[in-house]
């Protein structure tokens, strides 16, 4: 077999490679050790790549810390650095009174009811204001960083179906662009299959593709895998597949005209995701002067 | 004929696809359904997209709206919670006053006149300043994503014309880069046909064209495709061409100085657009030192 | 000859091209006309690309601008607008007392000295702190757009040198990267010649170079076109060299890493740029464990 | 031998380059002179680059400087200049005023206790809150330049060594991309030596690599360079070898999803760096159902 793939990046030892390759999200399935998270973890890409609730608990979390620090500080200054404050009012109160304050420095509202006399509030609120500016410009970097960055946005069939095809089998996904106005120029696609021999090795295949370059994605594809001579699966039953233990990893990638950039989608199946006898049924349809495209349908099959 | 593509991502039963590939403003005639409009549709590309004057619209309204929440906001916070409101006035009126305070808050601007004394209303300002700070940062971006945007200034001629070509018959339309001091690197373009056979499949060919790479597209560019022995159009009459319901869609690709990136854009053109036995006419003239490139004159053609 | 290029996408009829093709600082000696130049000219481009000093006059301006407007709407507002205001002053007084609460509301500084009581000016300052906030991210866009445009930092020699190479004979300059710590990596240099022939058109001709690629363009890169069988110059003299009137545009490419983008150079020589006899000067020299690049030497040349 | 290369963009002459090409940390070893530094240097990229506590310093010290330069003004308006400031003071507490009132303007946070009532002081203040204004643009831009910029978080193993491989020797180094979630995809590596010939020239050769591209570089990667005909290490001894005093440089570039750029890593080796004898321990190992990469092991060779 001439399809042998050497340059997959993964080991061929399955001792050495516990479970799948890459995880249903997309993700690599490997865990990093042995330096200090401090330097394994990429703050910038946590703050761009979490959820948008987390993204917004956590600068609100920083508002109140930022807040609290300085709110520390302004206490410590002393009843005398700020004017304006009620000083009938209990220590809680008081502290209160400074920590809005201290927001409003921070946000460079700064009503001026309160504010700063003492040469050490001065420094202080002078530095608090700095601070503020900073984290502006940060929050303005994290914000755009989020919502500009590319991404392919692009669903796959949660299924891969065995099924007939021109005579012979092919194993066949699916995938569709699912925004509105958003498609993939000169979309790619690779596809690697991972299997282990009962020698306890793995070995890595390039399946070869019916197509494997689509001019704009703006449909759905159908990508097809025909199981001839040059297929791993060639010949097999659908027990000996099974026993393969395959993993299918498929790489897509392509020009987003949105982003002006390369955009990368990642899908890998296991031997769960497998439909022995089932096909994809159409996604799409003439609408008078238009063509529907109903992702409803990206995982409806049907029996052969 | 060799020049069949079968990787344009369209479909070939006609009866599946309904009306043309691309729209005239080169957008793909494709309707997503199916799944909720939340997902489908991308705000941030919508806000990078919109006509101007839609734009700043829209960021009036949340400014007013975001203006009005808190208006409510303070509102409920009681008559105690505001310093300097005039509680002389009607409600309308105090809302009023309360309105003003929110834009103050929000922008940062705090003059300070009207301020907040009761906790509920500080912690009301120090919320409302933080939304504040993190509207700026997403205005900021959505501004800067919005000018920062690659975009191919590229005119493409309204029409497609049919004429002689060296003895024998081309297609031939033309484009241009309309913007000062822009131009396109390297352009590339790519033409396919979709025509419609009698029994009622598409067939995809690529038109092989004259030349389809231009090192530095400064002037205009025509694109020609002679009708030879490769062409799906050899040896058709003007009658069976229009029989055939040809649409043209063209894909020009090219690095874009100013934005430093690659560019994309996209023409279509239908039958209606084809003119038989006509030809272009020049669009650039030698002026002493210079050349004038005189872009009023894109769409000028002439019978042959 | 077999290195003409039809795909320079400048016309061959020399009655139709005034002039040189591209001018001495890599701009196309191309003018548009014959559409609005509200069309023609990106604004965007333009202020990215505006001297530093010009821009920040520009940016004077427009504030001195938006706030005389505002200034304007607060008069009209009238007396009882804002409270603080001097009203003894003079009428010019008067202005500059609401130019400067302009200002004070535009930048969101609001110190509330003077502020607004009266519904009409308290629109016009919710309305103009708007502005201020929306100019700022303007502004911000802006500023990162300018300084984050990925340029390449390379010069040119200011001569093109016809010297002795390997027996025969050769036509050379050379280029640097100026900027420390910068470089490009996997440089490319396309090198075309419009030569005029004694019928009045144009031709192009690719110039084929010893070498058009360079690893990482570190030191100062010479570029050389050996006059062999296949060069549009070969077997002429100094005389008829100079009656071709020959215009050399060369097209530099590369990675750049401070940037991660693809940036693009241009020179242009034409027949005032010729040296004949002599050759270049080296430009970098051992010093101790370093090598010392001196960029004063770039156009440094000596008689063969 | 027919891997040499012509295309480094080094110099070949060993008396003109002084010390190694590349040093340690993948900058290139070469000095710039003969310009002004202003034109030599960027400082957009200096900006980017420094260490963070060094860009907090300078963004502190502008911070300073903008606002003395600013008291200094205010003291120069007088002291009717500003309402608010407590004259009872001593100069140096008066300075000290007129530098707080001027953080709060810079800042935008005007509190308004201190604020200007002559025109003089009026139109500094207008002019300073204007640079504030830009600043927070260049600080915004900044602090995203820097968090935004793609780079290759790589590491180089410390040695090179030679071993054992195949029935031959190797050369061997690895390197491995050490943060969470981070990849690159199509990775390629380019390895050059340069050898010192006893003419003292140098001599560059390509080392041909037993694989030179990566899918998905997720685990680590050993790059090796088996000596067989083609190597220029090829028959030689161990202290031949030192005697070509040979640095090998290679470049890694591969495309990062989550900057959506192609990124570039270099290193460089001389012969101090050379284990002979030695071979890399594996780094990665199955732990259930999970891979775990350890960082810590990426130096870790052992005795043949």
């Amino acid at each position: 077999m001439e399809n042998v793939n050497q340059d997959t990046g993964f080991g061929e030892r399955s001792a050495d490679m516990g479970g799948r390759m890459v995880n249903k999200d997309g993700s690599f399935n490997i865990r990093r050790i042995g330096i200090h998270v401090h330097h394994r973890v990429s703050n910038y890409q946590n703050m761009l790549t979490m959820k948008r609730w987390r993204f917004l608990i956590v600068i609100l979390l920083v508002y109140l810390l930022i807040n609290a620090v300085f709110t520390a500080l302004y206490w410590l200054a002393g009843p005398e650095g700020l004017q304006g404050v009620d000083y009938q009012q209990d220590t809680w109160g008081q502290l209160k009174q400074l920590f809005f304050f201290s927001t409003q420095t921070l946000t460079t509202v700064g009503y001026g009811r309160i504010n700063p006399v003492s040469e050490l509030a001065n420094w202080i609120a002078a530095l608090e204001s700095l601070v503020g500016f900073l984290s502006l410009a940060i929050a303005t970097g994290l914000l755009y960083g989020r919502f500009s960055r590319p991404k392919a946005f692009i669903r796959f069939s949660n299924l891969i179906v065995y099924s007939q095809y021109k005579g012979g089998k092919a194993l066949m996904f699916r995938l569709v662009c699912y925004k509105d106005d958003h498609l993939l120029m000169n979309a790619e696609i690779k596809v690697n299959v991972r299997i282990q021999t009962p020698d306890n090795t793995y070995r890595f295949y390039n399946l070869r593709l019916e197509r494997s370059h689509v001019d704009s994605l703006v449909l759905n594809w159908t990508v097809v895998h025909p199981i001839d001579e040059d297929s791993p699966f060639y010949g097999l039953s659908q027990k000996e597949i099974v026993t393969l233990q395959p993993e299918i990893a498929a790489n897509l990638t392509g020009f987003d005209e949105v982003y002006s950039s390369t955009v990368v989608a990642r899908i890998s199946y296991t031997i769960q995701d497998f439909k022995f006898g089932f096909k994809f049924l159409p996604m799409y349809f003439s609408k008078s002067k238009r063509t529907d495209l109903d992702l409803a349908k990206l995982n409806l099959i049907d029996q052969e």
